[in-house]
């Protein structure tokens, strides 16, 4: 049983249904029970990740935060197994995971916005690291959705305090650099404060990421909860002011301002002897994903190139430009010759403006359908790897050079419900939503450009 | 001498110069009395355009309008010598036209919004064409910027409400189908008007185009005076509808009105005999350009890609997709491995909104650069070839990996220039405009990803 539910139902063409299986491949290889056993060995006391030792001493204590901690702690238990003590893991609510441990309690928290279960869980796990002991062993399993998820706020701050800087940040626009630096500074467990945490306990710690975040960045990947932090007070101050600027609340802004005046403890920064000796490794990211999709393009005789795994922006004038390069391979065969698929990962955003329901993904595939109008045989498709994309229950969608024309035979206004932030409405209606669920791993937006000219 | 004036002050590193070096090539390779001489051969009565044959009877008229049409009626009078009766071209004001042949005048018209030049310029034309008598031949030369320069305006409209609409779609980013399918609902010369009246003279036609329009459509370039228009009154209604709402004028909604409903005559469209037997030919566009700095550049060793002929979208945007191509040669050796340099054609739009100095290449190269911060060595330059970006000086501009560091250090707040939409005063004073002054040619816009890893 794959990821994605509905491939048939959305497979108008063969063109359709190849995109489709290769992001199932591409999916595939960001799981880690899939990936663990291969880039992880435990040998006695040793465990090697991706060839290189590290001790596991004492008792081994396992925390995971974020959306594919369910997946990472299974693959995790079948490789340490009896060598688990205990641990906890936070998964947004509504996730199902698969397989109980009882050495493992499986907590809840809200995602994207925390609230009261992700303050009540965080907590959870702090009684948890309370009882690390001096030579015991943390292994952290991070993953994309932890900045929500794990949260304890800093000073006199409420949850719901956190929660409104938070969506009033995702609603300005600012990029998840942006986010994440205002979020470390309001916090008792982001931009490194959990690594100091347990380096005070004189624990081992082995931090195993799966990086959602262009560039796989580990100081901002989860807020980067035991990693050195480049950003400061002063940075999440100037943030504050050009994204959000007098809609910040006092409160807020008052722990900012004290921070930036140098009167409460800057998080901790790299060369800091803080979190000396924590392995901070990016173990699955979008690469991985790029490359089975490469594979089994190649396999299914595709010219096939890897075009970004970072790629930003602007969802809708990413489509459009992703759009351009299926033009150009139709009319002047570059950057390669039809039939051919072009790959590409990392994350758009979305300035909403509308009410619409839709997230990234299928707004960038339905911009690129519009633009798509009148090609011959192309496709832009675009899917949210933790299987949830935006307020929709999609996680992507797939823009076609026929979209538009079905779309008017329907009397369906395509650039009206992109304006709306609609896309989910408007694809949905189209058959062209690809449906997974939540897919319990978290590595950004995968992008597919294919093209097949007619024989 | 080149068409780059200022390689010198901003070859800040070798790639910088051959970046530039290589914009310089494509440019040439867009040059009409370069093109020309090589596509166009005169044998007797036959003009054979591309080795096909077309007839030069009667008295031949020569008709340019177009920021490129200066170097087009050097390049055609090169060919055609004495079998030139007489003829007349409209180029922007200011633009210097560098040899004035007798038998045909040279006239001017303001670009990009219309005025009583324009207006002046395109009754005159419309006096010559009054001469031509049946079996005469009128060669038409083509080139972006004609929509503005050439303007008769239909019904009881003035130019200054032509001037007013295109203001307002202009700021609207409204495309530049949309506005040329309002503007040919609003003339008498657009949409294949000015082919009828020309056909209605039974004279022989041949249109010769140089393409600044993604995708060369012969209907949209210049607004298409000689060629079948598929868009409609009702279409133009709906567009004004959509991008300026109730600030649409009352003059001009009711000659849309009035047309779609059917009380006025449409635009000629594909497949009437209207114009039948016409020519459009797309002569230059900027896949020669693309072509030859695919060659320069592989000339240079570098790893070369072209990516698309037909990007489009909000500049800002798509700098920081075009940024996210650059990392991903760097990070991951893809689409390709440094030293690279990936090729990309088009025309971006920009949403104003604030009240700087700038355009359209230099806030993609600007946004571009700031995405760069911190990568090893990158360029994205993006260029206008008509050599006036926006309301800037400058053609275009270069962003590059130390951009950011540089305007640090001199204090320039990058994000609030491109807010401001002042990009050009941000990349002068970091001596990264490229500078042109007019080129005489239009094929739209130039954009260069290149990196080169340091050794």
């Amino acid at each position: 049983m794959g990821f994605i539910k509905n491939i048939d139902e959305i497979s108008h063409t063969d063109l359709h249904r190849d995109v489709l299986e290769i992001i199932e491949k591409g999916l595939e290889a960001a799981d880690p029970e899939k990936v663990f056993p291969e880039r992880l060995r435990l040998e006695g006391e040793k465990l090697y990740i991706m060839g290189r030792e590290h001790r596991l001493a004492g008792r081994v204590y396992i925390i995971g935060i974020g959306k594919a901690s369910g997946k990472m702690m299974n693959a995790i238990e079948r490789i340490l197994g009896d060598r688990i003590y205990r641990g906890a893991i936070i998964v947004p609510k509504g996730y199902r995971v698969e397989r109980k441990l009882n050495k493992i309690e499986i907590l809840e928290g809200e995602h994207p916005i925390p609230g009261k279960a992700t303050q009540r869980s965080s907590e959870r796990i702090m009684e948890i690291i309370e009882e690390i002991g001096e030579g015991d062993t943390a292994v952290i399993l991070i993953s994309g959705g932890a900045s929500a998820l794990f949260e304890i706020p800093a000073e006199d701050l409420g949850i719901e305090d956190i929660a409104e800087i938070t969506q009033e940040l995702l609603r300005s626009g600012a990029t998840i650099e942006e986010i994440n630096t205002v979020r470390k500074h309001l916090s008792r467990t982001k931009g490194g404060r959990l690594g100091k945490t347990l380096k005070r306990r004189k624990a081992h710690v082995i931090t195993l990421i799966m990086s959602d975040v262009v560039g796989d960045p580990i100081d901002i990947i989860a807020s980067g909860p035991t990693a050195p932090d480049p950003t400061t007070y002063c940075q999440a101050k100037e943030i504050l002011r050009r994204r959000i600027g007098r809609k910040t609340s006092e409160k807020i802004e008052r722990v900012i301002e004290k921070g930036c005046r140098g009167e409460l403890e800057e998080t901790p920064k790299p060369g800091d002897l803080e979190l000396e000796g924590i392995s901070n490794i990016v173990i699955i990211s979008n690469t991985d994903s790029l490359r089975e999709m490469r594979r089994e393009s190649k396999a299914r005789k595709y010219n096939t190139i890897i075009l970004s795994n970072t790629i930003e922006g602007e969802a809708r004038e990413a489509g459009k430009i992703l759009a351009s390069i299926a033009k150009a391979m139709l009319r002047i065969g570059e950057p390669t010759k039809p039939p051919a698929v072009i790959l590409a990962a990392g994350e758009t955003t979305v300035r909403v403006k509308g009410k619409g329901v839709g997230g990234r993904n299928q707004e960038l595939a339905l911009s690129a359908g519009i633009k798509l109008k009148n090609e011959r045989e192309a496709i832009v498709a675009s899917i949210g790897s933790d299987g949830i994309d935006g307020n929709s229950i999609a996680a992507g969608g797939i823009g076609d050079h026929t979209l538009q024309s079905e779309a008017d035979a329907l009397g369906i206004d395509l650039i009206e419900y992109l304006e709306n932030n609609d896309s989910y409405t408007a694809l949905s209606r189209l058959k062209r939503t690809i449906v997974t669920g939540y897919t319990g791993i978290n590595i950004g937006d995968l992008i597919l450009i294919a093209s097949r000219r007619r024989e």
